[in-house]
């Protein structure tokens, strides 16, 4: 008898993790067919199984994993960084793009056009180390807080989405994200953000260079764009990092349009998932209109694809990883 | 009593695997070193242990991981490519060098310089799709015989580094090919050939782009050379891909010193690993001297730096995987 007991009680504590809702943050039908396709690509035998080394799954990061309001985040530890350095030396702040940054004016940044901002970007991404660059953002993202949340930018991150990342390689999948933003800025923060290893994420880069520096060697960012990583730069960027194509592909813009409609054509089972961003009051609310993740093509075909569009408003019941911390 | 005789074969059981040896094909002190290494590195609360995510291995493939002699395999690959296209279609034969390729007349090639290597290199590798060229690649492997082994290419890889390779994942080592060689090359055969998936090859490539080809996306070779993965190409490389310093790195020619360098510059346990082309016999001898794997700073500089150089003759009790082959 005392046997029997023993066996229930292993029986309950082994089915524990099973029964647990891997989602907690979602709610109805876009949690479902979620759940429903992670579920048949991984059942052994199923019609739709596919071999673990193939569940891979890519991610936008900029409105998809994380938030992008008012400006992307990179640009706002762009401007902050001119800031920092002109802080150190004034003699650097050599046009009104970079004046308007130091002062952060993102007004008067905004007027002097996109030369204006690829100045901004120049002064703080480029000619450094790329060690020096990575300790730069991580240095910034302690201190920095977000001007709407007072958050810290990498607490700004969808819990939802964090939970659909660990639940995806909890099920055998590879987890990567494809995102326009930079490919090193990126990597100082995705391992503890959302458990992305360096090496699963792949973004926009400028070239760099191996030098030796006082018989060191040390790899400096150059100058020029090496790789867009955005649009049908992203199916691209795919397969020149993961040499397959994916089952599974989130975004929120027509930039990632490309990547869902490559990512979903073919043999097997595939999802395409679009982040909706409809909840004004918790996060934002915008998808036609504006100056960022703008989503049109990705509105009007979503349905048609058979892509899964999440309404944050009604599926998430709530937003940032930040708002649970303590 | 009983219980003891089974407890000590249980013993004995698990130890098995623990005792056998991990490269049976080496002997030698590099052999020792080797594994002194690894086993420094992974030894849980010891002074030079590593954590497995940190455990990042890259090696070279032409001359360190397979053959290359008497020519690189995918410049053989690309002359039989010439000569089957030109069996369909003779027209395009516009130039000396496509004609002697199409011959198989290496001499002819080699005489039409740098510029008709890249004749044939276009022919074969560029403005087709990539599942196409990945096709054509694998279908030479299935037909194509080495002149002097009579071995299929993929099977004149090395014994002793396939050992190597499965050694150090089975010590949760991520192994990664930083070759010059094409990236979507030698994915068609590195994950059958040394355990490595597409994902973990890094290697030299053109442009690409994304197309609609009758409603559906491709991925189309370009032109234009993107990346060369060679010499100091190497460290810029593996920084963009998998964005973190190596510990472990191992190469045959001048081209990997920059790659060897990096990885052995800095604080904690770190390896270089030099093949040594000794072995005129079962293999080629070769290093000062050649138009391939040519091996003078290494050779120099190995002794003082702490790399291990490996010489085949003398450290390797078998040379190619595909002799053991039934």
């Amino acid at each position: 008898m005392r046997l029997f007991v023993g066996a229930g009680l292993l029986a309950a504590a082994w089915m524990g993790p099973v029964m647990a809702d891997p989602l907690p943050s979602w709610q109805g039908e876009s949690k479902e067919k979620i759940i429903s396709f992670v579920e048949a690509v991984s059942e052994v035998g199923g019609a739709d199984y596919v071999t673990p080394a193939d569940r891979v799954a890519v991610f936008d990061n900029d409105g998809t994993l994380w938030a992008e309001q008012p400006v992307y985040f990179q640009l706002i530890f762009a401007v902050d960084q001119v800031a920092k350095l002109a802080a150190q030396d004034p003699s650097i702040l050599t046009s009104d793009a970079l004046k308007a940054a130091a002062a952060g004016d993102y007004e008067a940044l905004a007027a002097t056009g996109k030369e204006g901002l690829l100045e901004v970007l120049a002064a703080s991404h480029t000619e450094v180390s790329l060690y020096q660059f990575q300790q730069d953002v991580s240095a910034w993202l302690e201190e920095a807080r977000h001007p709407k949340t007072g958050m810290r930018y990498d607490e700004m991150t969808y819990q939802p989405m964090v939970e659909l990342l660990r639940y995806l390689r909890d099920e055998g999948f590879q987890t990567y994200i494809v995102s326009g933003g930079g490919i090193q800025f990126m990597r100082v923060f995705a391992e503890d953000a959302y458990g992305i290893p360096p090496q699963q994420v792949i973004g926009s880069s400028i070239t760099s260079s191996y030098e030796m520096i006082d018989g060191v060697p040390v790899i400096m960012k150059g100058a020029e764009l090496f790789f867009n990583d955005d649009k049908a730069g992203k199916p691209v960027g795919i397969m020149h990092h993961i040499g397959k194509q994916p089952i599974l592909a989130g975004g929120n813009s027509d930039g990632d349009f490309e990547m869902l409609e490559f990512t979903t054509t073919g043999e097997g089972a595939r999802l395409g998932v679009y982040v909706h961003h409809t909840d004004a009051e918790r996060e934002w609310a915008y998808d036609r209109e504006g100056h960022i993740g703008v989503l049109n093509r990705g509105l009007d075909e979503a349905d048609a694809r058979g892509w899964v569009l999440i309404d944050m408003k009604e599926d998430w019941s709530r937003i940032f990883t930040g708002e649970g911390a303590e």
